[in-house]
């Protein structure tokens, strides 16, 4: 284990962490999630580590400097994520986060403990928070560490411009006058100041979480494969690989789930919404993962309307649960994650789909949507109240917010609508992109599927990645898209991963050649 | 002349295209900057073609394909700049811009269009508008198509989709109903329609421009360069060639320039504020596209703060003033190239300098300043209204408040501060970097360029790109930041560029051949 848990810290829970690299991410974002659904009643997250200087990048670097383009950038974004929930766990559900920097934290380290809302450094007289990765990797930080630097933290740019171009980085004092850190302490005071400020912050008492603060256990997902499959209990992928695609479908719920938080509480993680969401989390991981080839996902439900839109009215009535909470934030983080994810999201509205709702966000997500329209065969795709911003875009609107920009007054209007929409009510309304007929039908998905997997992978995700998000902009979204593309870009740029690199060619005897021509 | 100029058009005032290349980005930002100046009483701009077809990306892909990486990232933010000086113009200066497509618009075509106020197609049968890059090039429509489609005309997220991967593109009614473009006309009307557009626009009458709509002429710039120099009137490059930096030195106003509008309006181009601008405006782009390998740019300036501080009171209370709102505009877009220049700036405050007003922007703008901490030689950086919002980031936030995201007082403190700053005031007040004493001044100096030039060009320019920009994002920041981060990005990967990517095998016999692997 990389990550260690210590729960003795009064109210506080201790997670130690024993080296840098995707290993600990992993581990970092599991262990951050049981403690939402495990341990709702704890206030205050220290983040420290086992052993000094461990906050350091070092492992991440030399997997940096060895791993693959693409897998740089899945890393990249999956500890963006991770961060990113951290800050969601700090914000909806009142948790402090604290980085407890008993050494030196720089790069990847540093970044972690910016995604926290407090930072406190042992002042030993050697101990510093750095962000080395230009001065001595010619990269960026780039899993948040710029932007959350100038604005979150909102230092001052010139000094982040000094702070980020500095190796050796900043101690205590003018690290704490410079904004980087919130304190420091000399090392016979650190445990107990920290310690101290974990009281405080448990003498504030919980937040307004309604419900007995009692967890539920997360077990590990149980899926089955074959080659071409890969089967949760409500998830399903079903793999086209020689067409580069995939079928994703969710199973919607069982008729007759419970209705009050007690007994969802004692229902725990297969709870459909828990546990349906969880599988789609890691079906998503999975394929960017391990499926780097498969280019476009087809999305598809199947259910039954009323049973989704019965888990949504529960989930709505009860969203100051602390439970339910949590519940419908893990959903919303889900969605996000695809909304990020590098490949083409199709939704195919066929009979038999449940569309609706939670699910619904599904098609709103995705790049395009086909609905079939045959008047023998009616569906129907259908509005819940969780539409209306439970389940947020990085961007901070809704997506129905984000598709309707050029006529707000559609969202309310569609929000508002009476039951729900057959085939030519939703194409009227503008909630989906093609209505092919029953004749049309499987030639138009035939020939859909195979120009999108036709295309360049790379300008797809370029594409993509500007189509999806407009309108505003949030620090997620700048780190998600401006700083995640400069990144992407100085990944593959010579000077970083050159035979003359700087990543190649760091720890090693040898030193970086740079090209110098500015681009 | 690859842009042809045509003033019979009644008020409006008709640029028509000869083919689409980086020629006539040049000579388009010229003849919009002249239109300014020279014609303040043209109310309309279109944008046709001399032959069909014309708005077609055809010389921009060769170009492209053949380019090097540098000169494709230079020439996308120069066209980038030039569509966002013509919102600029259609903003702040009320001018509307229509594109009147006389044939397919497709590519760099369409994207031109999509920086108008208005787009008109002719209705042909043939006709259309599209952006094909990512279907036939493996790259993105990277000069603010996609930020503009979804952002600007806010088409509906998987219409754009949909479009944006379309070859063809879209006609006439479709095209419309999509919000592609405003209307279409069949050829025999077309010609017709656009100019009873035209004659609409023209009777609504002048905006509410003060002063005689009397243009005055801007002459070329003249400057005489040597090896190691290039110097205009007010503006003088000294290059280090040898160490990678550059002396940027702005020599300020001389004393008693005139205090009306009319007195400025027969002084012309050679008054001080509009020249000193062109100038760093040509300085910079020469530093681009010429000085590849200059990474570093001090930040100089020479003369009187009175005689500044005096210009900008004549600017300030003349701001209604139609040439003199062109003058603050022109500098507002020249600060703003600045910022968005891939080299590194540091201001140098030493005595002599006029870091005041106007000026002082170009210290705000640097990712440094060091100011000399001498009382022997006691010198002031001092503020004037021109800071309080008239110059713009492409953010939106005046430079003042980026650098005071985290302290927003600290900007009226500034601002209503009575009398200039001394260094240890600056310092104090958080207005400066450093402040190094005479004795350490030179070696810090020395040391400081040695280091920045030393660092990895590629991360610097992501970095900066990224502490630049702290704050709010709009359309112009999403168009730098995201969409050309994205195409930078691509515009290096195998798939465009490489032997068998699609931008290199464009026009030829050989197809492209994709790595599918996604990213």
């Amino acid at each position: 284990m990389d990550v260690q848990e210590d729960e003795t810290l009064g109210d506080g829970y201790k997670l130690k962490l024993n080296s840098y690299d995707l290993g600990v991410d992993i581990e970092l974002a599991d262990a951050i999630q049981r403690i939402r659904f495990e341990h709702p009643e704890v206030r205050a997250v220290v983040i420290t580590s086992l052993k000094p200087r461990i906050f350091c990048a070092g492992a991440n670097i030399y997997m940096l400097g060895t791993s693959s383009h693409a897998f740089k950038v899945n890393f990249c974004k999956f500890t963006n994520e991770t961060r990113c929930a951290m800050e969601d766990d700090s914000h909806h559900s009142g948790r402090r986060y604290l980085a407890a920097l008993n050494g030196t934290a720089s790069g990847g380290g540093y970044e972690l403990a910016i995604a926290c809302d407090e930072i406190y450094l042992v002042d030993d007289g050697n101990s510093a928070v750095s962000l080395p990765e230009v001065p001595l990797l010619g990269v960026l930080p780039g899993t948040g560490g710029l932007t959350r630097l100038v604005d979150k933290r909102k230092v001052r740019r010139d000094r982040a411009d000094v702070f980020s171009t500095l190796a050796e980085g900043l101690k205590g004092k003018r690290a704490t006058e410079w904004g980087l850190i919130d304190d420091s302490f000399p090392t016979s005071r650190f445990q107990a100041a920290v310690a101290e400020r974990v009281d405080q912050i448990a003498s504030e008492g919980p937040t307004g979480s309604g419900g007995a603060l009692i967890g539920i256990k997360l077990n590990p997902l149980q899926f089955s494969s074959a080659v071409d499959s890969r089967d949760y209990k409500y998830v399903s992928l079903k793999f086209h690989r020689d067409k580069r695609y995939v079928d994703l479908t969710v199973r919607g719920p069982e008729p007759n789930l419970p209705t009050s938080p007690d007994e969802i509480q004692r229902r725990g993680d297969s709870y459909w919404p828990l546990q349906a969401f969880r599988e789609l989390d890691d079906a998503l991981l999975h394929l960017r993962v391990n499926e780097p080839e498969v280019g476009l996902v087809c999305l598809r439900t199947e259910g039954k309307i009323d049973d989704v839109l019965a888990v949504d009215r529960v989930l709505t009535a009860n969203h100051d649960h602390w439970l339910i909470r949590e519940i419908i934030l893990q959903m919303a983080r889900t969605l996000r994650r695809l909304d990020l994810t590098a490949k083409s999201f199709f939704a195919m509205v066929e009979p038999g789909s449940c569309f609706t709702g939670n699910l619904l966000e599904l098609l709103l997500a995705s790049d395009r949507s086909y609905m079939l329209n045959n008047p023998d065969e009616p569906i129907e795709i259908v509005f819940s109240d969780l539409n209306a911003g439970a389940l947020p875009m990085s961007n901070g609107l809704t997506r129905l917010q984000s598709r309707f920009l050029s006529e707000p007054e559609c969202v309310d209007e569609v929000l508002t609508h009476d039951g729900g929409f057959d085939t030519e009510a939703a194409e009227a309304a503008g909630l989906i992109t093609f209505a092919p007929d029953d004749l049309d039908w499987e030639d138009e998905i035939r020939v859909a599927i195979e120009e999108r997997t036709s295309l360049s992978p790379d300008a797809l995700t370029g594409m993509e990645a500007s189509l999806r998000f407009a309108g505003p902009e949030t620090m997620d979204t700048k780190i998600y898209g401006r700083l995640t593309a400069w990144q992407n870009w100085i990944f593959q740029r010579p000077n970083a991963v050159g035979p003359n690199g700087a990543l190649t060619n760091y720890g090693k005897p040898t030193q970086a050649q740079f090209d110098f021509k500015r681009t």
